[in-house]
Order: structure tokens, then sequence, then C-alpha cells
């Protein structure tokens, strides 16, 4: 069940905000979807966008222009929200890298993150529902983010190249075992035991990997980012597909940041590499 | 003198954030400018965007998605504060809609106002100031803006044709004087008589103009605008037009609300017909 929280006309669709109740993080959600006006009566091919650290369901659609490209296309964009809200556990919103709005697209095994902390199974399940609630083509569902998001996508899309058909990023955290951030995050969500922390390594899942990622993958970094040396490492992600046989376009650009006038400025590029992708 | 405060490569040019000393208001005030890669050398034709009320310098540049348009057109895009800040007056946070966030674009005559709330003359100032500091074509600025901005920009652009060569707005407040907006701020910057306040009231304006702005004057107005019906007036100001024999083109938008879901979709055609008048 969705419940309509906003709705706005935008380049002849509908941006809208929606809550729901859901099943993973045994929490009200928030998230926000750019429908097209193609859409009236047509299944369209849909994009997850997963965001960063400290954004919200609605940081990406107001500050990255996608709807133009989506609307041109005939894309539905879907953003969630980024951690549970609400859970009450002490501390989670002490930090801005851990707990609120941090979640890192985990499902949490150690207490008392576990008990909402399941931001993993929440994209799953939200890709099921919008499935079943909006015209949204599950045969052709791509995923991508940015930085702690870009680690998500590449996650859930090297764990479901059933479900999501296309993968990119913006400055993901491609080796979280590897920084600060992620080493944070997995041991608090899922302890100290490192084999563990491979399921949700980008990096690690290539290495692991037997069969490569369909249609390749497409990252965009900027050089003058500063979380580039310390906390992407963009490179180890690139020595893995080299071994694994994944084809992988890793583009490095110069003077460009971490930030949303980066992405703003190469997420035409990729709308339209997943576009060609989902067909 | 222009002090950097930040810079962030986009769309192959630069997003900058500046603050100088302003000699109309008395403070350090802050502005930003995106100058595309085109400028290396050349004088640029520029937009002035001022925003509305509770925006600052940063609304513009993170919500509208014009930098990609002002790329691709080689135009610089200027997008100054909304009020003075730092002034100190007791009371100046107390609203939303009077004091920071809400200068209205006015000089201020009445105290305590009139000390620092002088963002009429520090619109001319800063113009000044970049066709001096940046490459600014001074011979091709132009000026729009939203709600609160699209009424500043709509009174700088009438009585100051030229300087400013072309004018637009999206859901202007087009006749202050008969808004509780407009009421309102006018009567704390400007004072009781309502004379006073023709000189910062498009529709007023209008009426007593003897010659039309050069190129006509294009706006953009959301029909599901939830400040139509009380405080915007944009039938008032296109009667007057239509009195004055003022070219104006008024674009109703049926489903289309108040904010930048709104802007961001028509920025493009903004840009486009200020490209083609400026030359």
């Amino acid at each position: 069940m969705l419940e309509l929280i906003s709705e706005h006309a935008c380049f002849g669709g509908s941006q809208r905000f929606y809550r729901h109740q859901s099943g993973a993080t045994g929490l009200p959600m928030r998230f926000s979807v750019f429908i097209p006006a193609a859409a009236d009566g047509a299944r369209l091919p849909a994009m997850f966008y997963l965001a960063g650290l400290t954004c919200t369901e609605e940081t990406f659609m107001i500050k990255a222009g996608a709807q133009r490209v989506a609307a041109q296309e005939g894309m539905i964009l879907i953003a969630p929200d980024t951690s549970p809200r609400g859970a009450g556990i002490p501390g989670e919103a002490d930090a801005w890298d851990f707990g609120l709005g941090a979640g890192f697209y985990v499902d949490a095994t150690s207490a008392p993150w576990n008990s909402h902390y399941r931001m993993y199974s929440y994209i799953l399940e939200l890709r099921e529902l919008l499935v079943a609630e909006l015209p949204v083509d599950g045969a052709r569902t791509g995923i991508f983010g940015h930085s702690m998001g870009g680690h998500g996508a590449l996650v859930l899309a090297l764990r479901n190249p059933d479900l999501f058909r296309s993968v990119s990023a913006f400055a993901p955290i491609a080796a979280p075992s590897r920084c600060p951030w992620g080493r944070r995050a997995f041991s608090g969500y899922l302890g100290g035991d490192e084999n563990s922390w491979k399921r949700y390594d980008a990096s690690a899942l290539m290495e692991l990997s037997h069969t490569p990622f369909p249609g390749g993958i497409l990252i965009d970094q900027g050089l003058a980012d500063k979380f580039l040396a310390e906390q992407l490492y963009p490179d180890v992600f690139e020595a893995a597909c080299a071994k694994a046989g994944q084809p992988l376009e890793l583009r490095r650009h110069e003077g460009y940041d971490h930030g949303y006038y980066f992405i703003s400025t190469f997420i035409e590029e990729h709308l339209r590499f997943h576009r060609a992708r989902l067909g």
C-alpha cells in the first residue's frame, strides 16, 4: 500500500513522494518517483537511484536534473531513502556516516541494528512493490547510485543480475572493506568477521565472479573528489573487473568533485547508457 | 574585491560561490556564478537570476538545472542572495516573508531597515562589479527570477532597460501592492505612503510606461500554484501590458505548482528566450 505524500508536475510527467510500511525494515519508509507522461497505460523501464551518505529520497530528484532526460526517454526514476527512520536505536543520529542516512544498503546482522537496518532487502522489496503498484516493467529495471549508493547499486546488481539488468555508478565506494567509511559501517552492521563483508563489497564480489554482468558497467569518477584516495578505490574495482573479464568503462574526469554539480553533468549519459541496455 | 568561497566543475565550466563587501547593503554578501568553458578570453552574455522568499544564492544553482543550457549557449549565470545577512536588526529572522531571505529587491526607506536592506541598489552594484571582475559582457546582461525574484526582475528591468536587455519571470509577484506578501514588505521597508510603492510594483510601473520593454516579456505561471490567487496577480500585469502596448507572453501551465519542479521544466526555454534577445 502506497501513501502519496505529494505530487508535482515536472517535464510533462509527475514527480511524486510516497510513504509505505516496509516489511524489510519494519518501519514506514519514504521514496520518490518520477513518472513520465508516456506512462499512460504502458509499462516503462525504470531506474533505481541509490543516494549517498546524509541524503534522503529527495536529494536526487531536486539536484540531479534527471527528469528531463527520463521524460525524453520514457523512463521511470525511483529514489529510496538512505536508511530506516524512526528505529529509535540509541546513538543512531550521532554520526553522519553511520546509522541515520547511512544504511549502506546492507542487512545488518549485529544487534541492535539488525532489527531495522535492512536496506539491502528493502531495495529488493521496494522493487517488487513498485512493479506491482506502478507502471514499472519488471523485466526492464536498472540501478545506479552515488558514493555509498554507488556501492549499493553495484552490490545489488552483481548479486541480482536477473532483477537489475543494467548498472552504473557515480564515485562509488568501490571497495568498502578497505576504506574507513565501509569498515566502520560493516563492523557496526555486520560484526567483526570480515568474511561476512564480502557479499556487500563490489570488488570482493567481482573477484569471486564467474560470469560478467551483462551489458558492462559504467562508472564516472571525478579526479578532484576529496574522498577519492581514502574512501572510494575505483582502481581496486577496476583491477577486479579486469581479472574477471568484466567489461567496465571507468571514466576519470579532471577537475570534478564528489557533489551533484558532478553528477548533474553526467546524468544524461548514464540514463542513455541504461536506456540502451534496458531496451 | 571578490572572495572565492568554493568552486566546482560543472558541465565543462565552473560553478563558483563568492563573498564580497557590498557598498549598497554595507555588509558582506554572497552570490553564485556559473561560467561556461567558452569564457576563456571572451566576454559572454550573462543572466541575473533573482530567487524567491527563503532562498539563498545556492537555490537556483542546485535546483533549476540551468547550467547545462548555459554551457550550451555560452552564457554566464549569476544568482545573488535574497537579503542582507548579519544586519542584526531585532526581529529580522522572525518571519519567512519579511526580513532575512525576503529583501524584496527594494531599497528600504523606513528605519531600521533602511540601514542595510537595499537589495535594489545591491543588484545594480553587483551587476557593475561583475562586468568589471568577470568576463561578463556589460552590453548583454538580462534578468529573470522566481516569485519574489520574478517581481524583482520585472522591476529592475522595467526601470533599467539600458542595463537589463531581456527579462522573464517564473510565477512572479506581479502586483505586489495588492497582495499580502507585497503589502507587508512594502509597508515595512517603504512605509505607509502607497505612492512610494509604485516604483517597486511591476504592474504599476507598466501602467505608467510610455515605451514598451524591448524584446517583449516572457512569464510562465503554473495553474496549480497555491499562491496564484492570493499573491501573484499575473492577470493584473497582463492587463497593464495590454494597455501599455507591451508585448507579453504569459503562459499558463495546467498542473504545475510554485516550486523548482516547475521552474526546471521551463528553464531551458527561458534561457533560449534570453539568448536570442541578448545576441
